[in-house]
């Protein structure tokens, strides 16, 4: 492959396609065409007609005809929503090996264009089959029949394999967990492109944190201790510690050593005789030392004072996962000026809602010299960008979720990307939502100073806007002690993007750069400082204004694609009770 | 911003320079310009004298100068390896306060070629200083003085800042933390498009898992069920459970109101009398069950039958830290074809050395339909690609690199990015190896059958090939469960790629895609099946011939660099005693 310069982003989705030849080539590292690049041409492939080509998928439907002489398989190999149409005689092979949903095959035939105008504009006619991985359709948990999202999280290592299901037992709905795979796909990628394109550089915070971002996180706890008790545990039945008779017969040993040795030393003795006599005290010593070590091996998780002995834990401290890669981006904020991570984030909430994970992906700009309305501004662009990307480069898989899921996905996209985003601050939110309240029931009383509820969000962008609206300028009450102070001494320099169908959709705020001011706030909340030091150096040596924002990534696939559950946005769900594979 | 179109990636890296213009733009998002937008310019920024701009940065150096009356300041943003020559006039502000290291600066002023021919093509003569973080020299940790890296990583929240320092007390080596950051983000993103150019779906597979990749891994746990007993022991020391006499009492106080209840009835009382006296028996069970549920409540880890009831944890069941993405990406593998995980992996081992992490990252594409030759294609490539981008993007961080610390870094990349791998099998570079070590004294005995050690690999790659190495069928004894047997039943075909300086870079195979041979294999690894049930439900259904690897992307960075330690090529470290922030 010629490395030489890379490709531009704007081609990369149609790097396979080649749409403007009429041959197809295989893909560099698999021997076989992709599927997309022969159906997702502008001619839907009519063109390639004639030309022999290897394909590869699964068997989404396959029918025996003309009395059994001929099957039809619609053939998926996930990367694009539309299936292959493929022909197979029953010279080629064992047709009812073939039509069983979710059958792999390796095919090679030749591109036709079908005989009756149909809805495909070219199918393959098989010559050979390369490989087949049969499936028995008695015993196959996914089979054609509709299944529901909920049923299908019992199946997470072959739902990627889902062609349309019912997603609730009223309504009809459609879905294809492989589309879903491909707009995150799609969406992770403009990220990186998006930040990379404004020269902010990608900064991998940590995993295992020994921070609270929040102060107040249900956090996950990372240890060894457990696994190491259980070990100990085991070793102990194998090789009992000694008892303390054990010890006091090996002090004694000891003791009595020692004694020989003097009396041989005051006898004068010779010298090879005090030497064994030393030699043999010295054993007595070494072997009473390690019956003194194994009998303080006490089974279970170390304790001191009362407490868990952290000292012996793998880090010699408490150690989590992280709720949030903020506090760490911004050492390196203060030091590379643009940067962002992207990365998974835990909170150990026992809830069980569809809005919650205790695993999922964030995405965390930060900013040096940037204060709250440079950070809107870089919030409502990439929120944009997102969308925009989606438009340009995953239609396809959008049209099928506007098809068979929620009809308004397309256009969401479009007003997003093409509307500029309503500004208002939080006081005067406030007071659109007072003046709402008398004309509706909220559920949740309005006044200032309260954290407003989704419904209210949802009512702002919805309702009343019907745009993405960011409000700026929070109580300081409700908001982190990093958020920025601003002069009234009342509000913070927070901001948060509210879209339509998912309300709050990115969280941020100028941070507070002044040492004696953050410092204040720190103590204000009961926070303790000594865990923040380090935090509290970025303001004692060369601070700097600096402002950020996180936006959570399975919340933008909600809002892109229209599903209701957060649990089918991420291919491998954590939640209260499930951490399935 | 105008998102219509996405921008061509091979403009990144000069998407902020506008080379070919006499002005220069600020960031969209922060009220600045780069430095690197000024100084990277093919005229050093010569033809931007006159403009006026504003920069932020921090000072790498500054002095005094002409009796105080002016200070040079060097000033650093991260955008890239070189300083800004910054001249401020005492009448602009207090030099005493601007020259500390480490200060940060806001700066307006005017760009001007200098007066005497310099390094420097341009400078920036200061009109106004927008705003100041001042560093008090006595306390800031990080002084001009060199330091080592060493000590730097007690300092991991501001080393991002460091410039030049000493790595060894022997050599007067010099590295800057904010150049491996620059190449990290370079790697990173150069892994998105390559594996996007060529069809590849990113999947997010998951950090909490319950399954065990190898079979053998030292996981770390993820449990909140110490700090559930820790909120329990705290409870019930504040609000202590009941007594036995306490239940005694309240079960007879259920007798009684039972027993009051009878006689109302048997003697006929009149309704309103009865109610009452159920309502009493009814409060008194309720208080009754309150209590025995309290009483069951035991401080400490939730046991059963001697063992910790994991049933009471977050996930229901025991928990652990993803080791390798490689068996959850391939059920998508088995569905999308070509797809890549690109993430956090963790081992709790023991180690020291200069190649361990306990937190690292992994790339890990897996490829339907691909065989152990499409795998090596695969892998070559991509080690290619990111060579060349790194020369093609991040030129000026290479020749700081190579400058300061490795001198043969930049010619390393060539030699890859243009050299065709060699390709040998196991059993060939076994025999190279007995052949050589007539000569030469290995540390470890080289035999047909042994995993190969790190001096052996390195010769191969460094010494007998100059070049890197693909050596593929290992002996089965010596490899994964998941490998695919040869035909010959004493290999398997698993690859991986070695390169000079680190070794192996990579390791991958072709996996066995037939039920009953993996099957087998488990059991004969000794391996539970129950746990793998799900994985073998690939090769149940529809299963397909695939292949993949995994690249320790750190490992890339040490390649990359030359940087002799693992622990200062990611940004947050964390190893056995440490886990900073």
């Amino acid at each position: 492959m010629s490395s030489a310069s890379a490709p531009p982003v704007d081609e990369i989705s149609s790097l396979s396609l080649t749409p403007d030849t009429t041959t197809v080539e295989e893909s560099e590292f698999s021997q076989r065409v992709l599927i997309r690049s022969i159906i997702s041409r502008p001619d839907g492939g009519a063109g390639l007609a004639g030309q022999t080509v290897r394909v590869g998928g699964w068997v989404k439907t396959g029918r025996k005809q003309g009395n059994g002489t001929f099957a039809f398989l619609e053939l998926n190999d996930g990367s694009c929503p539309a299936n292959l149409q493929v022909i197979v005689d029953e010279a080629v092979g064992q047709l009812s090996q073939l039509v069983a949903t979710g059958t792999c095959v390796h095919l090679e035939g030749e591109l036709k264009v079908p005989p009756v105008e149909a809805k495909q504009r070219v199918e393959l006619r098989v010559q050979k089959i390369l490989d087949l991985g049969t499936v028995d359709p008695a015993k196959y948990p996914l089979p054609k029949t509709k299944l529901t999202l909920e049923l299908l999280r019992d199946y997470v290592h072959l739902r990627p394999r889902t062609n349309t299901l019912m997603v609730t037992v009223t309504f009809c709905l459609c879905i294809q967990i492989s589309a879903i795979a491909r707009i995150r796909n799609a969406l992770a990628y403009a990220t990186h492109t998006f930040f990379q394109k404004h020269g902010f550089l990608y900064v991998h915070t940590p995993i295992i944190t020994t921070s609270d971002c929040e102060g107040a996180g249900e956090m996950f706890q990372v240890t060894t201790l457990i696994s190491d008790a259980e070990k100990l545990e085991k070793e102990l039945i194998k090789n009992p510690p000694p008892s303390e008779a054990d010890v006091e017969a090996a002090k004694l040993l000891v003791t009595e050593k020692g004694e020989a040795v003097s009396q041989l030393k005051s006898a004068k003795a010779n010298k090879e005789t005090i030497t064994a006599a030393i030699a043999e005290l010295t054993k007595a010593k070494e072997s009473l030392s390690k019956l003194e070590e194994r009998f303080k091996l006490k089974p279970g998780i170390p304790n001191k004072d009362g407490k868990i002995d952290y000292s012996q834990d793998f880090f010699a401290r408490q150690a989590f996962l992280t709720v949030s890669g903020q506090l760490q981006v911004e050492t390196f904020a203060c030091a590379l000026s643009s940067v962002y991570t992207f990365g998974p984030t835990f909170r150990a909430e026992h809830s069980h809602t569809s809005r919650h994970l205790a695993e999922f992906w964030m995405v965390e700009p930060e900013i040096a010299f940037a204060d709250i309305q440079d950070d809107m501004n870089c919030a409502e662009a990439y929120v944009r960008f997102l969308c925009q990307w989606l438009l340009d480069n995953c239609l396809d898989d959008m049209e099928f979720m506007v098809k068979n899921y929620d009809k308004s996905a397309i256009d969401r996209l479009r007003m997003v990307s093409s509307t500029k985003f309503v500004r208002i601050s939080y006081t005067e939110a406030v007071a659109i939502l007072e003046e709402a309240s008398k004309e509706r029931q909220f559920e949740n009383k309005v006044e200032w100073g309260i954290d407003l509820a989704s419904e209210h969000e949802r009512y702002l962008t919805e309702v009343k806007f019907k745009s993405p609206v960011i409000l700026y300028n929070y109580p300081k009450g409700i908001k982190a002690f990093y958020m920025k102070v601003n002069p009234d001494n009342k509000t913070v320099a927070a901001m948060d993007v509210l879209v339509p169908k998912v309300g709050e959709l990115i969280g941020g705020s100028q941070r507070e750069e002044r040492y004696e001011v953050i410092k204040e706030r720190i103590l204000e909340m009961g926070l303790p400082l000594e865990p923040y030091e380090w935090y509290l150096d970025l303001r004692r040596f060369g601070t700097v204004k600096h402002s950020g924002f996180g936006l959570g990534f399975e919340r933008m696939i909600l809002f892109a694609t229209g599903l209701e559950n957060i649990r089918d946005a991420i291919p491998f769900p954590r939640y209260p009770g499930r951490a399935d594979l």
